[in-house]
Order: structure tokens, then C-alpha cells, then sequence
């Protein structure tokens, strides 16, 4: 065991480490290879990512990490574009976004490229944006994303934005790696229009209403009075701080500030009662949970053997010739049988 | 390999072939035991299950899966003692339930023992009733339910029926092991207060409305038709045959011919056009692909040493020494290390 793991590190260890250093230097093309090693599913990179991870996992967690959901519609990009602006020209941040491909079958957001849908931001030296592929179950937020964080973190972000296409497991996988989680609304709308379930409501820190702006202006300050009066009726927040609704226009840049004090003074409170600290380290040990998921998801069905057996006796069980549980064991043995020895 | 399977086979073989051939000849001690061993998690346990299970599998299947559900207080177990005692007087039935144990935390039945919930069925020469113990995310439904189905059918027990109580995704489980799923439910009582989801009604193959006595029968066949009609507005079956609604009185044994009925019809249905046999075989793979992930959960995370492993990281990573998909990746290592070579 000993050699084996020295071996490989004798391996691996000078690619790794030189594209670490290039990512705690800021590196953009470093980091976005480091995210798409994060994001592979082979062994070998998996492996290779664990390092990439060991390293940049000292440099991380200083920063601010912000959950943004809402549905098709509301404005998340646009929103995420006029804010991102205004969190590095006014309050001095450097923002990593963590975006949603729009191409995905699942997000009904813009068709064109990610690019020309964050177009100031996209191209300000001081953002970072990525598009996920919106790939498997979780619509949109890749199983990497932690991971994603962390090396964002290392690379010099304070706040990292990570957007969800509002599918309900992306907002919770989200609210799971977030300090802040953000709900966007529109007014007049209708809850149930905006298909608002009262779960993602109970999960929000703070609520925006977009699109303030115009005619809609009114509707939005009435919207804010309601939805304000409604968040009193739900059970006192874990995080010791009540979510607050405020209005906003980001295609006019207008109230920017309001969004940020939302997160401010959140923030403010968190990290005095100790909440912020205890909730990164619950998101630690949930991450942990679903690594080890993700080690038998890759090692075990990953493996090519133990693909081909399943489907074999796949059919041998639909025929009966075989019980399924007795398959079962036998997808195990292969397994074993495929391990160097 | 061959000599280790060999040397297990020579084991444990005499015990299980014993066992099996009491079950086979219908002997309820027997088929009690079997039911245990199926349950337990232990690797060895398993091994044995898996035995027995292969030995019965070519003696089962020739009998009809009936699943019951409704919320607590609409009677399911008053249903299952009368209607039992129906199939087996009226219809010359074998019938085996597997129940679930009403003294769970999550059952809100009797907080008698279940011996006296199903008086004259209990002890009915005729009838096997199996408490299964409410453990887990289940809610009831022991996950080898499927294997229990297995080996009441060897035993010589025709109808089967699995009882569930009806919070989520034990009702799913259940559905996915059984032909039949009937919905019981109650007049007057209003959707929401029983408890009643959309999706839930969609999954019925038939709905009975129980407790059609006394001063309810009016409002129980006014139920019968507001139901009847509701049920039309729901996508065709995939089953061929359209779910209808019977009214009945477990209490009084009033119309339990029309409970009979119910399932009759969609036998005789679901049996010519194939889907009763289409259903089986897909239910299989479900099972073996259930079983997969049950032999990771004993072979992996039943293993002592990667227990002991995993909570040993688990203070590592809060702490933040070690990267969670490091840790992950540790736990897997542990794993490979605890294998005979």
C-alpha cells in the first residue's frame, strides 16, 4: 500500500501541483482546468483532483458563498450580471459565478451562449464565470460544485455566486454549499404562477423582488409588504436571522445596494452567534456523505465489468432465471474479482 | 474463489435446504424463519437468504400481490381481518399478509400487538400474517418485502397482501412489489384530510370506500361517485383497465364481493393484454437494482472497520485536516484493505 500510493504520487504530484500554483495565483485558464478535472468522472482524475483539492483546501473558505433560485422568468442572469458589477465596483469584491448552462434541455433560460448572456461581467477581469453542464439529476448544479468553491476560494474570489435553475434538488444541493440562499421573485405574479413552494420559501435567507421598476414598481414595494408579512408566519430561522424581502431592478441597476445590505446584515449576525462557522461545518460533513457516494457510484459502477455484468443479469433476472438479490451478490463478486490483488 | 464458494456452499447448505423444503411444504414455523433470515443484515445471514430465495424462486409467483394503503383511521386492518377471512371462506384463498407493526413510532394504529389487531385472521389455519418490523426511511416496509412475497408463495399462499401505512414512499415500495394496489378511503372525510395526494390516486389500481355503514353508507355511495368521476379526469391507466371505486364495510362485511370484484376484473384484464406479466418482469429489475445498492450498504458501509473509519474522518474533515473527497476516497481504501486477498 505504501508504494503504491508513493508511487502514484511520484506520478501525478508535478502536473497537479504546478496547476495549483498557477490557480492560487489567480489564474483563470488554471482554474478552469482545475474545475473541469473536479468535474471528470474517471479514476484517474479523480484522483488527480484529490490533490488538486488537498492543496487549494488551506487557501479556501474566505470568502462569501451566495445560493441564488427562482424561477424561468425572473431574471437570475440579468440579475447576476448587474449585481456582480456592482459587488466589484462598489464594494470592492472579486466575484466567481457558478452559472447554470442555458443550453441544458432543463433550464428554459437564454439560447444563446453564456457569454453573451453575462455580457459585462463575462469579460470583467475581476469575475469568473462557469458554465455548468447541467448534466444528471440535479438540473443544472453539477456534483462538483463544492469542489468548484473551494478552488474559486483558493484563486483569490471573496464571493462566490452559485445559481440554480430552480428545479427543486438543485435549490437544496445549493442551499447545502451556501452561506447565503437567496430567493428571486417577481410581484404580481402569484405564488403559485411562480411555482413558489412554501419549502423553498422556509429555505430562503433573504428575498429579492426583481423587476421593480417602471410600472411594476408599486406592485413590487406591495409584493414586498406581503411576502414580508407571510415570512413572520414561518417558524424562527435556524440562523438566528429573520429573512428580510427587499425590492429591486437589475436591469436598472437600481436597489443593488438593498440586495447586498440583505446579505450584509445577515452575515453580520451569523458570524457573531456562530451559525456561519457551524453551518460550513455540517456542509463539510454532508459533502463528505455524498463523496463516499460518489467513490461507489465511480468505482463500483463505473467499472466496466461490473457495467457489463449488470446488464447481463439484468436480463437473466426478467427471465427468472436468477433471483435478484443472488445477481446482486454476483455484481459484487465481480466487482471484487476486478481489484488488483 | 471456487474452493471459498465451495467451502460456504458445504456450510450452509444443509441448514437452508431443510428450511426451504419446510417452507415448501407450507410450514408457517419454517416460513417465520425464513422471513427473519431475509431481514437480517448480517453478510452471512444474507448468504443464506440468498440460498433459500434461489431455492424458492422457480415455487413462487403463482399467486396474486394485492397492496393496500390509506391513511390511519380509515381501517386497513379491520379491511385485512374481514376481507382476509372473505378470500379464504368465499374465494378457497391461501392468504399471507405481510403487515406492518403497529406498535412503530411511525404507525398510528392500535398500540395492541397484532395478534389481537387481526383477531379471527391471526389464528386462521389458512392464514400467515407477518409483522414487519417499521424500520428505517421505509416507514414500514421492511426492504425485503419483495423476498417475503417470495417465500409465502412458495409455501403455498396464493393471495398476498401487502399492507402500508401510507406516508410517502413506503406506498411507492409497495406499488413496485405488488399487481394490485388499492386505495382505501373514507366518505365525507374531505381529500385533504385524509391525507389524499394526486399522486397517490393516480397509483390506485381500485379505490375502495370503507365503512359504507350505518348513517355513512348514503354519504359513503355519494363518495363513490364524486371519486368515480375524479378518476376520470386522470391519464389512461398504463395497466389497460381504468380504476374503479367500490364502496364496502369491513366492520359489517358488507360488499366485500365488490372489493373481490375490483381486482377480479383487473385480473382478468391485466392478464390478457400482458401488462400483469410486463409489470412482474419490470418489477424484477427494480428489485435486483434495489439489491445492488443493498449489497453496497451491508458489504461497504456494514463493514466495522469502515465504520469506524468513516467516523474518524467525519471529525477530520469538520475539522478541515482533510479535504472530503480525500476522506471519501480513505474510506474506500479502508474498504479494499479489510478484503481477503
Amino acid at each position: 500500500m505504501q508504494n503504491k500510493s508513493f508511487k502514484r504520487k511520484k506520478v501525478a504530484q508535478p502536473n497537479v501541483k504546478t496547476l495549483a500554483d498557477a490557480i492560487l495565483a489567480g489564474n483563470f485558464t488554471a482554474l478552469s482546468k482545475g474545475i473541469t478535472l473536479c468535474e471528470s468522472k474517471k479514476v484517474e482524475d479523480r484522483k488527480l483532483a484529490n490533490e488538486l483539492i488537498k492543496i487549494c483546501l488551506p487557501h479556501s473558505g474566505n470568502s462569501i458563498r451566495i445560493g441564488i433560485t427562482g424561477v424561468p422568468g425572473v431574471g437570475k442572469s440579468t440579475f447576476i450580471e448587474s449585481f456582480g458589477i456592482y459587488l466589484i465596483e462598489k464594494q470592492h469584491k472579486k466575484v466567481a459565478v457558478l452559472a447554470v448552462d442555458p443550453s441544458s434541455k432543463r433550464s428554459r433560460g437564454s439560447i444563446l451562449g453564456d457569454k453573451t448572456r453575462m455580457n459585462e461581467l463575462s469579460v470583467h477581469p475581476k469575475a469568473f464565470i462557469r458554465p455548468s453542464p447541467s448534466s444528471g439529476s440535479l438540473g443544472g448544479v453539477t456534483h462538483h460544485s463544492r469542489e468548484s468553491i473551494i478552488l474559486c476560494e483558493a484563486a483569490g474570489f471573496d464571493t462566490i455566486i452559485v445559481e440554480t435553475v430552480g428545479v427543486g434538488q438543485s435549490e437544496i444541493e445549493v442551499k447545502e454549499m451556501t452561506d447565503f440562499f437567496l430567493l428571486l421573485m417577481l410581484a404580481g405574479a402569484g405564488d403559485e404562477l411562480q411555482g413558489i413552494k412554501r419549502g423553498i420559501m422556509e429555505m430562503a435567507d433573504g428575498m429579492l423582488i426583481n423587476k421593480a421598476d417602471g410600472e411594476n414598481l408599486l406592485n413590487a414595494k406591495r409584493a414586498k409588504r406581503e411576502y414580508q408579512n407571510a415570512l413572520h408566519l414561518f417558524p424562527a430561522a435556524e440562523s438566528g436571522s429573520s429573512p428580510k424581502v427587499e425590492i429591486c431592478s437589475a436591469l436598472q441597476a437600481f436597489h443593488l445596494e438593498k440586495a447586498w445590505s440583505l446579505i450584509e446584515n445577515y452575515l453580520n449576525i451569523t458570524q457573531q452567534n456562530g451559525y456561519f462557522e457551524k453551518q460550513r461545518q455540517g456542509q463539510l460533513k454532508a459533502w463528505f456523505n455524498k463523496s463516499i457516494q460518489e467513490q461507489v457510484n465511480v468505482r463500483l459502477f463505473g467499472n466496466t465489468a461490473v457495467k457489463e455484468k449488470i446488464s447481463l443479469l439484468e436480463q437473466q433476472v426478467e427471465q427468472r432465471n436468477i433471483s435478484p438479490t443472488e445477481a446482486a451478490e454476483q455484481v459484487f463478486e465481480e466487482f471484487l474479482r476486478t481489484l488488483p490483488r
